[in-house]
């Protein structure tokens, strides 16, 4: 049986070639840049897919909750890192998890820092988020005050161990000049080494978005990296420029209930519930939710005519349809979609089927 | 233990009083219009909720899904119907389910009529879907060749069953006139059994959407109701008119992980896939994912300045505070949201924890 002989109803599919193609190329610029590959597992949130890391000589991963790292424990990794400020009503969680898995944790406030060096009962390493610019979270990278409190208050605990300084550039997503970002990340993580570097000789410095660990070649000094989402990579990303659509990993597999020649629309299964409500814009400010592909036992064909989902609801998605989709589409017939944000796509249907047909693990979804 | 001592990460809360009285209202006017209450259980998908709903003389259920329908196959229902353009690749899936329960199924073309009337193999009925207006789905209202070419071909099965006429107006959520809307799906409804009714005496019209079903009082005749959002509402229906804030019967309780007095932000744990993506606008321009209430052993209280979310990405949630807020916030404790859209916030969490910290069932979560 095939694996599109399987699919009754939406269903995510997932390129093993071209994931670990991506895997593999960010492997080689980190190596190129004498740079650690710690890449961020909320995108595949998968232990298959951890093992397909692990054959490019990626030994750490990054997970963004608690719940996260829970599923990766025990699974061979040097160290998971929790990349969001930590949240201490997980303590109990994290002291249980520590006793068999090394794991970091992110701070940003002398508050959290506090409570894990009063409860933690093994050792915890941390970062501090540095806030370069994005303004979602993280310390301002001037605040020295802040840091130094931070720094001051591990020193108080013999588990919570100073690790290194970490950016996440998220506004690289939305900027037109991924360079300049870069280039601002750059110099904040090499001040702030600079600055610390004599009193602690060993910290790491790490950037994390994948539009600049993408399309940069050159990381000036720092020392590790931490991309998410270009192991799958999606439309946003092609959109940037981090990947093409050729380098898109995963694809949403979903029914045709209904085709209306008139309107030149394709109704299909397959809504916010499968494909998260992220969306992009068409030059004329018409919505697009995802990006029609053609399946084939082999995998998938981007079309010559492109074909959007411009609606969707809960369960529908309505296709703007081309020519060449209405001639091939059909009612009961399967059609693919490239998603628009991979990561929110993958967790909303927390299981994957590969080309040749085997259920892929996720973290709320099949376990293995 | 109270439910809030329960909770370490994100939950969401469902306040059982509100939901029964949402539903005890709907029931009421169903009643007080010689209508019969099908809820839509895409917002719910509980069987717990369900319960519930048979306290108020509810016997038959909506679903989007055959999953879903499944789930509540032999919960004690009537009948089922899955209301969503009936997928042809599940046929073997309905059969094995029509076996032991009842379901009913929509039709909007003859290519799928034509599928079923050859393939099944118990009595399924079936409503045609009628498009009075909103575009996403359903046949146009006079075109009756293709009602009755898909009325035709049921006549050629055994098992398929011709119940009636369907329409959900989505669009009553964007406009601004609602009672326009309900003028249209009555004419549109009545004019369809009028036509009807002498070859087919036994079928029914049903309409669908929360906002008209909340906001009208009488339907003119029409014979079901199946709104589905009501049973929680939310932002959007408060935003519509359909509901107020303090009939929200769910909220997502959130972590506060960091507080920038300075910018006046809170951040929290609760992101894209805890509430989803839907957002609403403030008069300003600005987003917003959803509002702040405060928590207690009690539930939950809607604050005097409200505050509301007004970024979030996968994980993280950022909230705009009231200086009211930000002395009450602190890190390391919870507040509560209301979700802008009830029913993707619920497909996130995929399980809710009652006031009396007693875990409720959701479809692809938690199940007793």
């Amino acid at each position: 049986m095939t694996y599109l002989q399987q699919i009754t109803s939406p269903t995510l599919l997932i390129d093993e070639k071209i994931c670990r193609d991506n895997i593999a190329r960010m492997a080689t610029k980190a190596k190129n840049n004498s740079m650690k590959l710690v890449p961020h597992f909320k995108t595949g949130q998968s232990k298959a897919i951890g093992k397909w890391a692990k054959d490019y000589n990626v030994p750490e991963i990054t997970v963004s909750s608690i719940k996260m790292a829970e599923y990766f424990c025990g699974d061979g990794w040097e160290t998971i890192h929790i990349a969001f400020p930590f949240n201490p009503l997980e303590i109990k969680k994290l002291n249980e998890l520590s006793q068999n898995q090394k794991i970091s944790v992110q701070l940003v406030n002398s508050e959290v820092a506090k409570m894990l060096a009063n409860q933690l009962r093994s050792p915890v390493g941390f970062f501090i988020e540095i806030d370069a610019g994005y303004g979602r979270t993280g310390v301002a990278v001037s605040d020295f005050g802040k840091i130094e409190e931070i720094l001051r208050i591990s020193q108080t605990s013999d588990y919570l161990q100073f690790r290194g300084f970490y950016i996440h550039a998220g506004h690289s997503y939305y900027a037109k000049d991924v360079a300049a970002i870069h280039e601002q990340n750059i110099a904040a993580l090499n001040m702030l080494k600079n600055k610390y570097r004599t009193e602690f000789p060993d910290l790491v410095t790490r950037t994390g978005d994948t539009p600049t660990c993408s399309m940069m070649d050159d990381f000036g000094g720092i020392d590790e990296m931490g991309p998410g989402n270009f192991v799958f990579y999606d439309l946003t990303q092609a959109g940037i420029g981090s990947c093409t659509k050729a380098d898109i990993a995963v694809a949403l597999a979903v029914p045709v209930v209904d085709i209306n020649p008139e309107k030149k629309t394709i109704l299909i299964h397959g809504g916010g519930v499968h494909l998260a409500k992220d969306v992009l814009f068409e030059p004329n400010g018409e919505k697009n939710f995802g990006e029609v592909v053609f399946l084939s036992d082999e995998g998938w064909e981007i079309p010559k005519s492109r074909s959007f989902v411009k609606s969707i609801s809960q369960e529908h998605g309505i296709i703007q349809a081309s020519e060449e989709l209405l001639q091939k589409a059909q009612v009961g017939g399967l059609l693919g979609i490239l998603p628009v944000h991979s990561c929110m796509t993958a967790d909303c249907m927390k299981a994957y089927l590969s080309l040749d047909g085997q259920w892929i693990d996720h973290t709320e979804g099949f376990s293995f």
